[in-house]
């Protein structure tokens, strides 16, 4: 395995999936709204239909929280022709809630890797979703002082992180991204110059999933646990 | 009328009803809401009880437009005794996507200032809001050039401009701030020895007022056209 290069000076985490677990609280509120609609559809019709609402709806919503309520509210009028009962509605309203305040569950090894890196680097959290949520949840993670601030992204392609590389005054071969999704925290980071680590979760959202052909000459590093990292320098 | 003090570095504008028309569409929002429940409470009650749950819900939420959507469905359910229909919720639904497709209307003379501060100063959007909508706006606006970078913050209070500061890297004196609202944009800064100006909007949401008694000895200048900064530099 590669050592990572000399010139890095700032290194970006991904917080959900990469720092602390999220996705596996989107998917249990998939599986409640199926269950809440279960009388309409069938549970795969369901799961796709949420899915297209969501990505059709992300130009206006952007990601996180509180565009997913509002996509599993459209969709749970689309699906049942408006006979979705005024309670499921409340539910819905009331399961978004709870995911906005989910506790805080750290990936394992998490501290570690910042407390070792924060000696030599300036860290920064990159991350898509709610501004608000994120700040949350960095504040509840206990994880705030060894960030030197957060960067809340409305999406990560190449020109958000040539935004970011822009706003941070450094060059794209100074920056190192780690995260957990090929699509958002690797490939578009390769693609503009700058170095990544992927680090995967055990569960990935289908939209940040990509096909194979899309990565198989890029130039990054695997590992399975985050505090692998510690290898690379 | 003073001059504007020498340290300046950083000129932070806010966007909403600063640098273009915003709580306008709001109140629009609010009174088609108003109608939609007219046949459950008055006029006044509808108003009474939307603001009361934008208030609950804003420390789940934070502010911006999907949180507003959020919070009137809610609100649709309380007030009707969960007796809304289900094609009231697909509205709300429709009203909120149309404010977030809103066209940008410039306040008048901003882009004069924008150009004669540019040349001397790294000016930024300083504002609250939902991320994506905020960028979008700024995107729509034209207005992107003259900005080094867009700061969306999840709250504006002292602590807020403190972690604005920090990130900058400057000194609280080298910073100016202008905003329309009094609460947000112009006590928090000169509390911690900031700089800013305040440019009154026609219209002030009740969350963003505040007493007289607060604010009667404080240090900042109001000008009644945002045009007027420019005779203070």
């Amino acid at each position: 395995m590669n050592k990572i290069n000399n010139c890095i000076k700032v290194i970006a985490f991904d917080a959900d999936d990469t720092l602390w677990v999220n996705e596996t609280y989107f998917r249990d509120a998939e599986s409640q709204f199926v269950k809440l609609l279960a009388q309409y559809e069938t549970h795969n019709k369901i799961d796709q239909e949420l899915f297209s609402v969501e990505i059709k709806n992300l130009s206006d919503y952007g990601y996180g929280v509180k565009g997913f309520i509002l996509s599993m509210i459209e969709c749970a009028l689309t699906l049942s022709n408006g006979q979705v009962s005024q309670k499921t509605i409340q539910t819905i309203l009331s399961i978004g809630k709870e995911m906005l305040n989910k506790p805080i569950e750290l990936i394992d090894g998490v501290e570690k890797v910042l407390q070792f890196l924060q000696k030599k680097y300036t860290l920064i959290v990159a991350t898509k979703g709610d501004l608000l949520d994120q700040e949350r949840k960095l504040e509840k993670s206990n994880l705030l002082k060894y960030f030197h601030h957060i960067e809340v992204m409305s999406d990560k392609k190449e020109k958000d992180y040539q935004k970011l590389i822009r706003h941070l005054e450094i060059q794209p071969s100074e920056l190192l991204m780690i995260g957990n999704s090929l699509k958002s925290d690797v490939l578009p980071l390769i693609e503009i110059g700058a170095s990544a680590i992927h680090v995967p979760f055990h569960t990935t959202w289908i939209h940040e999933e990509v096909s194979d052909e899309s990565h198989s000459n890029s130039n990054y590093q695997t590992i399975t646990n985050i505090k692998e990292v510690l290898t690379l320098f």
